[in-house]
């Protein structure tokens, strides 16, 4: 097989008007978060302004009826944040929809990457 | 419900190293060139210039063992296009793996959809 050389990419978004709610990008920024305990150490691990990081947070947290990043008080830097119970569940819910995704396309998928050239 | 406000979008890329073998907007263009019988066709009605379309045609055709789309002689933009039967299969079996993906989603999507605000 010629695995080495493709590969596949599958990306779901749940759209608020012409606002990314929920994607593959801001799914992982959660997951950093919660890694680092703070939105500045999500956005250096993700290689991110801490403005645009911060910036993806406050769309997410309009965008949802509870917010899903919690930021402590202390400045605008210094506090962590945590990712909510609603955030959690959020991600869960993203994670679980996205392996469901990629299992049902695996079928279709082989069979077209038996197209592509060795 | 606040389907309105909402909306999702599924997208699924095989790639061939940095490039992108068939994705979104590739089955779009070959989908016009099988409604238009023309690449200069197919570039305008997706708005997009001649060039574009006929890089896009290119990428497809090394990517795959058969080429998708066949350009008649006649010119660079003389001759008509179509999608060939290798073409029609992997479109085919890329919107199958596409509508999968989706009704695998669609349970979470409405869960996630819930959280959204009103």
């Amino acid at each position: 097989m010629n695995t080495h050389r493709y590969s596949s990419r599958l990306s779901l978004r749940l759209l608020c008007e012409d606002e990314v709610a929920m994607g593959p990008g801001k799914a992982d920024l959660l997951d950093a978060i919660r890694t680092s305990g703070s939105i500045s150490g999500a956005a250096r691990a993700m290689n991110m302004s801490y403005r645009r990081a911060w910036l993806l947070v406050d769309v997410m947290n309009r965008c949802f009826r509870e917010p899903l990043v919690h930021s402590a008080a202390g400045g605008q830097r210094g506090g962590g944040a945590q990712v909510t119970l609603a955030g959690e569940r959020v991600l869960a819910l993203y994670r679980d929809m996205e392996a469901a995704a990629r299992m049902a396309a695996r079928p279709k998928l082989e069979a077209l990457m038996a197209q592509l050239k060795d």
